[in-house]
């Protein structure tokens, strides 16, 4: 399967049936571009390798007019987004059209694509421009090798505080490329030890050899930045935003960081969060914070990205008022405006920390002169660790399609990050994923996770594709063409984020996950802590009141959401018990109660993974074989995870409640 | 206050009221023990050392008779247990006899003992003989300078896998000595890594030197050892202990051993327990195992101590009959009589591992014809880790004075670990104490938890001291002899072990505690696990029933205990939960619901604890700074750990029962 040591992903370009699409793909002619420009180059090259093994011919190019096969022209006359491009198709000539470098990317991986998956060329008449502006990954790797929350193996950046930048990097900005990601945070948020060091003289040579490679995919290289650094690397003894001193140490490292890497695309910054140094620190804003670093860096053309994950992690269970969901934007919300223009507040999808169903943050929609970049995560924290199966990206969608009413119409989450809130097109806006990758042989830890890493890019380059268009243009080009994988394997993925909710803590409360690891029922792991995660479950009754008569959460909300989830009545029953605290007798819309309603989902659960199991194991010899054996071991673990939640759950809310499963099934 | 840096803890030599003593020790004479001989060497330098510091006076030390003065004298008569030593004051001699150096060490320690606290050596007329033959101590030390279970700092053994053997060694034997210690294992149970080296070239010098140091002092060394260490040291592919080639090796192995370190003790084996491995991986059984070993160390007089710690540890908490209590039992009662004569069986003191109040465990008592030692831990691993103060004597106590009916009479736990169940005194059983000391300056973490360092040797070689005898002992030479801080002191020690009972967890049910950290309350942190650790608490009541309807885990003791315990209504009320699921309405003897009686000694634990606090304030300028110090902030780390335990308990039976408190206290 692998021509590496490691899968090629979705670039694996099988050997298909061409559909006649061989006519379109065998002459190229550029219009407008240079051949030799590094990422015209990688296009040209990517477009020969496909084309090579997915038809088996060999692609030649020219300039000049041609009557047949594929001009790819510079478009001058409507300028667009940045990755824009059109494709269209008349009388066995294909067009490929794009204002810069990277459309004519994005362009050759979607003809790609259209091979791939076994689509027809002919007639292609589309036009494609970029969702988000700002499409990034952000990784958590550590210098030392380790990935915060990583579920596949090892860093393939870095290994005992060095770089490694090899083929497998190279792969990786292809793989990039060709969902249309443009740009990357390689080292974790939480800055410590060596990564302090990355805007040093110790690593620039590599974060500028890397940042080059990536810029070949039209790529740009971010780092994620310690707020403290003047004080850990040798400049004045504070990080005060406001002090003189501090000002001028970031002045000159900056002015020494883009002299050595001037690709650079910005930084990422976690400040005053979970132990991190900020501008709290010294009694300034967040906005005195990223205004100072945003104002050096500005003359270089770079960003500061700003993490909103502001919350007092030590709180007292004890206090039913301070809410941890609040804290965003209550942190935020008021120096809305303040910001300036080079700086992105990235905000995570959720109140809370991306379980497997929150409510959208209310900072999306509340903040109304601030740019916003909103972060979801694919690393499967919460979400099943890469071994259960979870595809996100219907969970991403109804994120996207959000309604805020922050003004009249187009007020969707998608329409704030994709530039929308301004008169023209604001282009600092856009959406990040923590992502699941490794040095593992799959890439994701199990591989069917690798339909989030696709997907997520996918998505953000384009919101109107539906979660089953994405996943299956996903399946057949990593696993299979044929009608039957493509149809049973949608069937494990499209349900399977709601399957894991079933067997997990439900109706939006989220957490009850074994306390640091967050794989794994605990029910009360998080109740009796200082992270701002109860439950508050007790004998009559489940959930936290975040109405007007709890800790008004609810109103942090433009109306008629704010009434809609502050009114039990109102409230989307799968975020109930995030909203309300609920008594286990309360008669749901399906007639059932709460309680038997937590019974129920936990039983069908458990049940709809055996099913996608026994969907699974009718694939042994359709799939490749490493990927079946992958995924069957991974099902096998999800399988024991599942029961155990199921009677973790069960019984914790039987014996606590003392009501019985109406159908006598067995609890502990 | 210390002359080194670190704390010379009970044997500090204050300047003391004299008391008159001063005349029984100026001149001292042997009689019929050599000066040169090196624990009588040690035993004359601790006595001048003694002397001068806290009587400013030199000793002078003779041979012949004498006037007046000490005459340490060689007993022939009656021979008696090894270490044992009469003192008798006439006329203004004092004469201790001894049959071995050691009983001249123990009786030199008892001399300063009494010259420390303040009491007078006239008219002295004792006699003492250890009562267990076997005083150990056994330290959970690895080799890289982690303890597992180490409140107090890192290893002063080991460090980077290298000894370390200086000043601060010899400090330690002479503590050991001090109280009666003669034998310490130096290494974790747990041996792993450079540890399993321990009986190689690469240690040999190292441990001969060590091993040599202690026998100054009357102390032999003991290792643990690994018993794969056939696989781990390039031997037979195998650990099978009916293997040949596998005896064969340990024969050659031994030999080299007993060679290098002809002082050394003999082995401590934990097997098949918590994934070490054992002889039930060759489907062999414990005695297999022990005997092999102990048939080989034999020649060399040493001995093999095999724990008896061998339960399930993967457990499914859906099995209500499955017990992890039963384990130790089952597992070892039908191979009584099969163990040879050197292996002795370390049985922990009860059924589950070291919590504030479990039962004594039934294999003491059960077995008839096998040499037996009990294991208690005076690290704090489940009882406060050293920040909070429990005095652990007056529960050892209990369980010594614990009536087994294994026979008519003479029938406690004392009795048996003290040699008693044979016709000759059986000489290969004793008492180990996992220890709590470390690298600290105060050797011990809180300093206070010296006094179970002090208080377990003490007890062990004296059963019928009581716990306050003890303590007053230790708090004399250790803090000060005005009798304010002595009451104090006591006021604070003798309670303390049922004050941290109060606000942990109820009525013998144990557990309670973080998962892995064993510090600070998780109600049900161990209710879903594979540890075997259940309270099995639901709406109506909580407890895991042990009678003969549930595990019968209570007939595995003798009657009339067996019945006792089974019974609900003659169940002692301190073990209730252990033995029975209890309603929470269930009305106690003091006339309290279970409930009420949950939430009453959770709110009186936090105000004992208070007390204890007030009253340490009061000592301020009575008792050294640093050792004030030291407790007040360990203080302040137990109120909060007791405040949350008692919230945390009381919500979660509030909650879990919906019973409200009778006195309408907050709740959360």
């Amino acid at each position: 399967m692998s021509k590496t040591p490691w899968t090629q992903l979705w670039l694996d370009y099988k050997k298909v049936n061409s559909k006649g699409n061989e006519g379109y793909v065998s002459n190229v002619s550029l219009e407008g571009f240079e051949a030799e420009h590094p990422i015209i180059k990688n296009a040209l090259a990517e477009l020969a390798l496909g084309v090579k093994e997915m038809l088996g011919q060999e692609i030649s190019v020219k300039t000049g007019p041609l009557e047949q096969g594929l001009v790819i022209k510079k478009e001058t006359t409507s300028p667009d987004l940045e990755g824009a491009y059109r494709l269209a198709e008349k009388s066995g000539k294909l067009t490929l059209l794009a204002g810069e470098e990277s459309g004519v990317l994005y362009g050759v991986f979607h003809v790609l694509r259209i091979i791939a998956t076994e689509k027809s060329l002919q007639g292609a008449d589309e036009k494609k421009s970029p969702s988000q502006p700002l499409r990034m990954m952000n990784h958590w790797d550590n210098m030392d090798g380790s990935i915060e929350r990583g579920y596949s193996g090892r860093s393939f950046y870095f290994r005992n505080n060095e770089f490694f930048i090899d083929e497998r990097t190279r792969d990786f900005a292809r793989f990039m490329a060709s969902i249309g990601i443009n740009g990357i945070v390689i080292n974790n948020v939480n800055v410590k030890d060596a990564a302090t060091y990355l805007i040093t003289e110790r690593y620039f040579d590599k974060v500028a050899e890397l940042s080059g490679l990536f810029a070949e995919y039209g790529i740009k290289l971010y780092l994620s930045l310690n707020f403290a650094s003047p004080l850990e690397l040798g400049g004045p003894k504070s990080a005060d935003p406001l002090n003189e001193e501090v000002i001028a140490w970031w002045k000159e490292k900056m002015a020494e960081v883009f002299t050595r890497v001037p690709k650079l695309g910005g930084f990422l910054v976690k400040a005053d969060s979970e132990g991190r140094p900020g501008p709290f620190t010294y009694g300034r804003t967040q906005a005195d914070g990223a205004n100072m670093l945003a104002d050096i860096v500005k003359p270089y053309g770079a960003l500061i990205i700003w993490r909103c994950f502001v919350y007092n992690c030590t709180q007292d269970w004890r206090d039913y008022k301070t809410d941890r969901a609040r804290a965003q934007y209550d942190n935020f919300i008021q120096m809305d405006g303040d910001y300036h223009d080079n700086v992105i507040l990235q905000i995570k999808n959720g109140p809370m920390d991306f379980q497997v169903r929150e409510p959208v943050a209310p900072l999306l929609g509340g903040l109304k002169k601030t740019n916003q970049m909103m972060e979801v995560q694919i690393a499967q924290e919460y979400t099943g660790h890469q071994i259960d199966v979870c595809y996100l990206i219907p969970m991403f969608k109804e994120i996207l399609e959000f309604k805020t009413y922050i003004r009249k119409e187009n007020d969707t989450v998608a329409d704030i990050i994709g530039g929308g809130l301004t008169e023209h097109r604001n282009l600092n806006t856009g959406i990040a994923a923590v992502i699941n990758t490794g040095n593992d042989i799959y890439w994701t830890g199990n591989v069917l996770a690798a339909a989030n890493l696709y997907g997520f890019g996918r998505l953000a380059f384009e919101n109107s594709l539906s979660a089953k268009e994405i996943a299956e243009e996903w399946i057949r080009q990593t696993l299979s063409n044929e009608d039957e994988v493509v149809e049973k394997v949608l069937s494990i993925l499209l349900p399977s984020r709601e399957v894991y909710e079933r067997y997990t803590s439900p109706l939006g409360i989220g957490w009850m996950v074994t306390p640091h690891v967050h794989y794994g029922c605990s029910v009360d792991g998080y109740e009796y802590s200082r992270w701002g995660t109860y439950h508050r479950a007790d004998h009559l009754g489940i959930g936290v009141d975040r109405t007007d008569k709890g800790t008004g959460y609810a109103f942090q909300y433009n109306e008629p959401n704010a009434s809609m989830y502050n009114d039990i009545d109102t409230c989307p029953e799968e975020l109930l018990l995030f909203f309300h605290h609920v008594p286990y007798t309360r008669v749901l819309s399906t007639g059932k109660t709460l309680i038997q309603h937590i019974y129920d989902t936990h039983f069908q659960g458990v049940e709809e993974v055996e099913a996608m199991i026994s969907c699974w194991q009718t694939l042994e010899e359709k799939v490749p074989a490493e990927y079946f054996a992958n995924v069957t071991e991974r099902f096998g673990r999800q399988l024991t995870n599942a029961k155990d939640w199921r009677d973790q759950v069960n019984s914790y809310f039987y014996r606590k409640s003392g009501i019985p499963d109406e159908k006598g099934r067995i609890i502990y």
